[in-house]
């Protein structure tokens, strides 16, 4: 829950000292309590048990030891290196003992004190006060207000919770490092991982977040290689930027991070908004970071806890298109349906490997669901044969299994794990998902063979969806990285102009790359009949005047001319009018537009997003936006992969495919004005409230698209 | 897996001889085996061991005894009642066992072999001569290709399914009846139920449904008053009236049918056709009769389970209020976001409610999700005060808490339980689910005080949502019972026209209810000025012949006519245009109607499904039917209620609310034209093959609304 002050955003995650707070060669505690259960007593007894090497160094005034270590009356008494101090002390305590702990050396104060930004302006000030010692001494702060940090692996201490000493109910497989804005929730998922299997470690929850953010967290941890999977709670980001970079930085290391931001519903983030007392940023920009950052979102503890032991005990498909083996039509059924909300396919296998599934058990239904039937039961090569068969005819990039309670009941659970392995053997590295109850022994023999075990064939197939998603939004980045390495440089971004009116924001946004409708404003009848010719079809002319708000009204406009014979006569027309009814008004010219009426309506625009800074936004027009809200997001810059993913994703993308025997719509001109939007926001970051290209028409295939209006609203305090 | 012999469809649910098959006198097992793993040695071993008070009769004619229980060469040969006979024996024996069965007044038939309807064309012949048998005798027939059926609670064995040999890992709490048309899927539940402590007793599986079919079991369990919630799996079903009128049983006797029926996507619906090689039936329709008849649809066994769950140990809500307790702000948070996911409320106390709980403990956050702080964990006061504070203020209809591992971990064990029983004990009725890992006995402890326990609060919330909707539905269908008694009978149906043409299907459903846009056709100058008066503003005038296709092109269409005497020269004109232009073309007149511009555009449908019969259709017009599919299904007919449903449920409904500065709609209106549609739908069943009243304009609130063309198929084979 993180209470900032007020400071301006850095611009890079600051890993700086986070080695240390995981890894110290020296750990004081100060307020140490020889009261085992008591905060300053917890950190002690949980470090003396820990297998930690480093020194411990109690501090106490009042006693030369405590449970039974070696104590001291101050940090500066102590004699060897402390690399990590926690401070369980009263917040009236903590000024001095932070300048102690300075003058001693240490590099990280973990501050499990309440009192600091969370209270109010009093606090607030109090934790300005602690950073400014800190700064003195080139210290990181952890919390105030914080649980503080764990690293089982060394057996680093430096929290109070809880969850520390609760032994594991199932031996781990595997570690997730955990990094969390709640306390609460780290100390929770932590219980929950011992009782499961699931080693969430190192982890660290960031309190107030006065020095050390989330994002430093997971920049250092995406760094480290010891660490292959992370996992986060996420309320909020004061610093965007050092958040996007964090992410980069996991991304560019093939590092998956899992997400539980929460905040999506509007009570949900003014819950979020009070808990954090700061910004808590959009939702739907978090969205778009996490999109383009290949981050996997999930909705609940639960989802992530499976997401992150589906990708520490499985293998990552190569592939969207799942086989499903079982051996109950009523479960293929149920799978299939998942796997369609999942956006997997489901293929269909050729004739060819049909063949040769009926040759192996005739029975079988071979279609995909494949329904090996009751014989699964009976035969421990049936399933094995049928997974051979599949994968080496490269029907599937995955498979999950639907295996009732075979794990469970005699006389099947010794026939499933057999079956399971010669399944293995033969295809070390094909991502299996297993559905089936089963005992703890029969669940551990097969995660040991890389597959992970669901008990519900719906769950499987979920989180084989968001692990085929995350895998697949990796290879587009390892692919948009290789193209970019022989890639052109982008075009060059026009400079501001001077005022943006309608006309100077057309002419800027069309020098940035994106299509405008090519308008001319002409002071003759000559140039009117030559702007038409050029134009080559129909154009519409208007009365350009800045006195002349109803155009129509003065008979300012004139639509469907489809000569330079009649552009003239249109021209002086217009003129001839427009002096009849408003005598008095300033005219500029008369505009020339070509007609464009075969386009469907779309929106662009940029959003500065207070915590993310630019950000592009892409919608139809009308009541896709106006009713259905049907908008999508990214942070700019971006390029046409991402541009074309923003697209398809809208859920009336389908308009843009030809409706009513409609042909399909230019989607490559609009990928290139959203790429064109998102460098001109991008170069010009917080120059602009906002732009907004409204309609932007995006007609037929081969006929590109075009702008026909354009605004542009700058920041005035920048 | 249902496979039918082809038949006309019943027009009500049978349930004679299920009281027989779930409570026989007298069990008789054809085929049985010594062997006890086998499938004829499977139900006498469990049926010995299962409290089977009745007479208990293996056949098998080379042996006097069959695992120590006296044995029959015949059926015909037992010398007491026998209500229930199960034949293991091969397909070609079948035909041979029925014939005795029958013979010796056996009421139903359990057929366990396969080789019938489900093998193809010899098959379901062998099939229909197991069911010309059966009906010489009057008895019923269960399968063939099933395993069959089981009562625990009077041991009244019917299966092979190894789950009944399955001990209980947790003492059940509670009986959910099971209805499955898959063997496995009930075999699976059983087995998982018994991992968990809930009970599925008594259950079925029904097989190909030659006879006996879910819709019959469904509605036999739903008039046992020992049964009190109702699970069921789902493939398809040739016969929905008799499914819609056993949900009417359950609905009508307030008992919750939770059903997960497969197929909802397009390759799930694909492997349902394939498994039951039946017809299904749209998805959508399926949706339309659960909304119809308060039916709990659940998307995953998992989510089956904890409904059942949550219906037999909690409470039920009185409305959508809800209440979020936790000891964490993250925890609350997520709490919040289901909850919006859910549609459930999340109010704000009160200010007098937030003083009240701010004086029991200060450092709390007394908004909606409620933030009790750590002091949860050492104060078991805390927790029931609050919930007094609420529940007394009247604030939260249901209350979610999220209590992270107290329920698992010391020294917080006992009190959560403490803690849990005040609330309780203060509060008896209200509906309350508790979060926490636990253990066993604690989790136990807590449901017995009627709250049931979660281990994710995602998943609590979302029950509470599934549970909550369920009972606003209940709560809805008893208020529309109640006004029903004491409504006016429903306006008659106009009888069917000779033939329909547009003009007659207008004049038809105007007639029925639906309103139409007041159109005449006219012979006389004089005649189209009077009709142009009574309108009043604005008509249009348009020539009816059946020889003239495109009217516009021979100058046979005026619009925008304003006065009598323009109506009367337009009529002329038309005359006169239409006569020049095609002089050979019969003409029956003048069509005047008004020009109705302020409308929004809507559909109407009336689809005849194969399954359910007449089904009603409701849509906006233009892309959200075309591109967005935005329509939703209701079983005619229903009433104004159920019309307003639809109308608030598609995903464009705030077009009708008034979007861009336009007044709201005449939803009633829209409404009222439903239920007329739905009434002339029910009516006439099977005579239309569809009505499409398209587009139907919903006029500004007050304005009512107008059909302005209306298209009606009927069924050429009725």
């Amino acid at each position: 829950m993180p209470h900032p002050v007020a400071e301006a955003p850095a611009t890079a995650a600051n890993t700086r000292g986070l080695d240390a707070l995981f890894d110290p060669r020296g750990v004081a505690i100060l307020g140490a309590s020889s009261d085992p259960t008591k905060i300053g007593g917890r950190p002690l007894r949980f470090i003396k048990e820990s297998g930690y090497t480093g020194g411990i160094y109690p501090i106490n005034p009042k006693s030369d030891e405590v449970q039974g270590v070696k104590a001291y009356a101050s940090i500066e008494d102590v004699d060897g290196v402390v690399d990590l101090a926690v401070i369980a002390l009263p917040a009236k305590h903590v000024l001095s003992s932070v300048e102690s702990c300075g003058k001693q050396g240490v590099k990280v104060v973990t501050i499990f004190s309440a009192g600091f930004a969370e209270m109010g302006a009093e606090g607030l000030a109090l934790q300005g006060q602690v950073l400014e010692i800190a700064g003195r001494y080139g210290m990181r702060v952890l919390g105030p207000n914080c649980i503080g940090s764990m690293n089982a692996a060394n057996g680093a201490v430096g929290t109070f919770a809880a969850s520390v000493g609760v032994p594991f109910a199932v031996e781990p497989l595997a570690k997730v490092a955990l990094v969390s804005q709640s306390g609460a929730i780290a100390s929770e998922w932590v219980v929950n991982g011992k009782q499961t299997g699931l080693n969430f470690d190192p982890w660290l929850s960031t309190g107030n977040e006065a020095d050390i953010q989330l994002a430093d967290v997971l920049a250092h941890l995406a760094a480290d290689d010891s660490v292959e999977i992370i996992a986060a709670y996420l309320e909020g980001c004061r610093d965007g930027e050092r958040l996007r970079q964090a992410l980069a930085v996991a991304q560019e290391n093939g590092k998956p991070v899992v997400v539980l931001k929460v905040g999506r519903s509007e009570v949900g983030a003014t819950a979020a908004a009070s808990h954090t007392a700061s910004l808590v940023g959009s939702d739907q920009v978090f969205d778009a970071l996490f999109d383009q950052y290949g981050v996997i979102r999930v909705d609940s503890m639960a989802e992530l806890f499976d997401v992150c032991y589906a990708l520490s005990v499985g293998k990552l498909p190569q592939g969207d298109r799942l086989g499903i083996l079982t051996g109950s039509g009523g479960i293929g059924i149920i799978a299939a349906d998942e796997a369609a909300e999942q956006g997997l396919q489901v293929p269909t296998p050729s004739q060819a490997l049909q063949d040769e599934l009926k040759a192996i058990w005739p029975p079988a239904g071979v279609g995909n669901p494949i329904d090996l039937t009751a014989q699964l039961m009976n035969d421990e090569n049936l399933l094995p044969s049928f997974v051979d068969a599949c994968l080496k005819d490269g029907a599937f990039d995955s498979i999950v299994m639907g295996l009732t309670y075979m794990g469970l009941l005699e006389p099947w659970t010794d026939l499933v794990v057999r079956a399971l392995r010669l399944a293995r053997e033969a295809h070390p590295e094909a991502p299996i998902f297993a559905t089936t109850l089963s005992t703890p022994e029969v669940k551990r023999a097969v995660e040991e063979l890389d597959i992970p075990v669901f008990d519900d064939i719906t769950k499987a197939v979920q989180i084989m969806g968001r692990v085929t998603d995350y895998a697949l939004r990796r290879q587009r980045f390892e692919k948009s990285r290789a193209a970019e390495a022989t890639q052109a440089p982008a075009a060059s971004v026009p400079a501001l102009p001077e005022v943006f009116t309608e006309v100077t924001a057309k002419a800027f946004i069309a020098e940035a790359g994106v299509p405008v409708a090519p308008e001319v404003v002409v002071s003759s009848a000559a140039a009117a009949a030559a702007a038409q010719e050029r134009v080559g079809g129909p154009v519409v002319l208007k009365v350009v005047s800045p006195d002349i708000a109803h155009k129509t009204e003065v008979g300012g406009v004139v639509l469907g001319v489809a000569t330079p014979e009649e552009a003239a006569e249109a021209h002086d027309r217009i003129l001839e009018s427009a002096r009849r009814h408003e005598p008095d008004a300033r005219i500029d010219g008369v505009l020339v537009a070509p007609m464009i009426t075969d386009g469907i309506e779309t929106i662009l625009g940029v959003v500065d997003d207070p915590t993310f800074g630019p950000v592009v936004m892409f919608g139809l027009g009308g009541i896709f936006v106006e009713v259905l809200k049907d908008v999508t997001y990214r942070l700019a810059p971006f390029g046409l992969e991402t541009a074309h993913e923003m697209i398809r994703e809208i859920r009336g993308s389908a308009m843009l495919d030809g409706v009513r025997g409609a042909a399909p719509a230019d989607v490559d001109a609009l990928a290139g004005a959203l790429v064109a939007l998102s460098n001109v926001a991008a170069e010009h970051r917080s120059r602009f409230d906002s732009i907004e290209v409204n309609p932007f028409l995006v007609r037929p295939q081969g006929h590109g698209a075009a702008a026909l209006d354009a605004l542009i609203t700058e920041r005035v305090t920048p």
